[in-house]
């Protein structure tokens, strides 16, 4: 195993009572790794939906360290259960896939709405003073009218996902308004890294790439290749999370991730197959669907959480590349098929 | 009766097939009067759901020149019975009480978002070419930064209906975007007039003052008095919704309404008084939960839709008011007990 925790000499949660929604998930497993790591007592909340990130194998190696539970956001009986006494709950549950939320936009519904407001409403009895962080998306934004995108950009969606997704972020500054829930709003770009999806793209198509690399296939650049994107690595992800937890400052506010490193999907191509050794990629075109609601370059400006946090991605491209390649290299028959 | 039709010398919608979602609500029935003076075919879709704004008394006088159907937009088999063929679809079903989505948020999301979502994918099927105009709502910018507030002011509700409601917005957007839908998003302002509910202020705290004035009870004004609103007459709205199902410039955009006269709360309930020739009114504290959601001053920019469709509001407040207060006091009966 090659996930580089962070350097955990910080104890901050040692001891404390830590809920992760989506426990079982990409994110969500790497983050819990850190708490046990630190001796938190973690309890990881996870429906194990086939479409979304949860996986068994992502915690296989932790043993009793984490209290794994298979539920439903939406089930009072499952939160009433998993809530009381937590001091922190990192909400990541949700279903990430911009193109399965425009197939079955009530599904995305359910898991990306209706369950974040089970679970706050379910908090105002249970745990109300819990510091909750909240995993948002830059799916948000839609297609950045003015580059890097900034937090005050315009919100307009271009899925069905986006929109629930924003949805999900506004009831946490309500509830933070209207019953003084100390919740903090972070918005992901594309994240990669040990145990996310791979099997398909339902996370990031990064992750079908690693898969089609280590399987010997060639990687498919829908389009030109000449859109930009960020990317972090998992750690990064996990440190920026902790941190928005730890934070007085952080309540009520919501922080864009980014990375310095902004490049084009041929270059990526490029970095990924020079990794691996070997390896080709191809550009071709767009499948109709996609191209609808695609948002054509993107990069955002996290200087709002370096400021207020003193956050910003350590681990560089190259790094974590190779680190999850290895990851998956070592995993695959845990990962697809 | 004395509610002043707009002039309908303009027949742009003789002989068209017209569907209004909440029909049997304030802004539905108005808006079907004009709709069916013009010679429109106008199918009315209605649940009639005791917390929204339907109300049979609303279209008694129409007779057999509206098509009244009792049905939700979350059921298909009302949809395939309802859209088929449409023309325009002016579509203001939706709940309005911020207090409500407070209490009962789950419900909220039924009517606001999960039935928009249904409505929209219905089209998809049975009328991907009809002339969308969703009623939106000015609660979606929270307490304004600035004032007046334009449409680029951002987005922060302080409830959960207006959280809801701009789901709603988004989806409009978003089917346009996506499957070439022609939609139109309109945000009011309160709307005052014949037909409004009165018997609470789920609506608007207006509708309650003229039930109390016309009951000879003290209307009762939270806080200082001295807030800030703007009100239009709901001839005004049934002339901008019609201005955006006809006005090709207006696919694809968001408008405020509002009005030039802004008024503070106190003036208001002098006016009222004044043109009732009796009345009186009092200061009290606001009530918790009405507080935590209250947004102070709000008056809305509305040049967006006066250059694009050249839309202003005709009647004046003490016009407005004193139709609404002669209509109530003949159908006193029909809007509470």
């Amino acid at each position: 195993m090659v996930n580089a925790l962070l350097a955990t000499s910080d104890k901050s949660f040692h001891g404390t009572r830590v809920l992760i929604t989506g426990g079982l998930g990409f994110i969500g497993a790497n983050l819990a790794l850190n708490l046990s790591a630190q001796g938190a007592h973690v309890t990881l909340l996870d429906n194990l939906l086939p479409g979304a990130g949860g996986n068994e194998h992502n915690i296989h190696s932790f043993g009793d360290r984490v209290n794994a539970i298979q539920g439903d956001l939406r089930d009072p009986q499952v939160l009433e259960q998993c809530l009381p006494d937590q001091q922190y709950i990192f909400n990541l549950a949700g279903h990430t896939s911009h193109q399965d939320s425009m197939r079955m936009p009530d599904l995305d519904l359910e898991m990306n709405v209706r369950a974040q407001l089970s679970l706050l409403e379910a908090c105002r009895q249970h745990s109300p003073g819990a510091r909750i962080v909240f995993a948002g998306t830059r799916q948000i934004y839609g297609k950045p009218r003015y580059l890097p995108v900034d937090e005050t950009h315009p919100v307009a969606p271009v899925d069905i996902n986006g929109i629930h997704k924003f949805a999900g972020e506004m009831y946490h500054h309500l509830y933070r308004q209207v019953h003084g829930f100390e919740t903090t709003v972070l918005r992901l770009t594309n994240t990669y890294g040990p145990r996310m999806r791979v099997k398909d793209d339902r996370q990031t198509f990064l992750g079908t790439w690693i898969k089609r690399l280590l399987n010997g296939e060639p990687l498919k650049i829908f389009g030109d290749g000449e859109q930009l994107r960020d990317f972090n690595y998992v750690d990064d992800v996990v440190e920026a999370l902790l941190l928005c937890a730890l934070s007085p400052d952080a309540v009520g506010k919501t922080y864009n991730l980014g990375s310095r490193e902004v490049v084009s999907l041929s270059t990526l191509a490029e970095l990924l197959t020079d990794l691996h050794g070997s390896g080709t990629y191809e550009r071709v075109a767009f499948p109709a669907p996609r191209k609808r609601i695609d948002i054509g370059d993107y990069h955002g400006d996290f200087s709002r959480i370096e400021t207020d946090l003193g956050w910003s991605p350590s681990t560089d491209l190259a790094t974590g590349l190779a680190r999850t390649l290895n990851f998956f290299d070592e995993n695959r028959g845990y990962y697809w098929p």
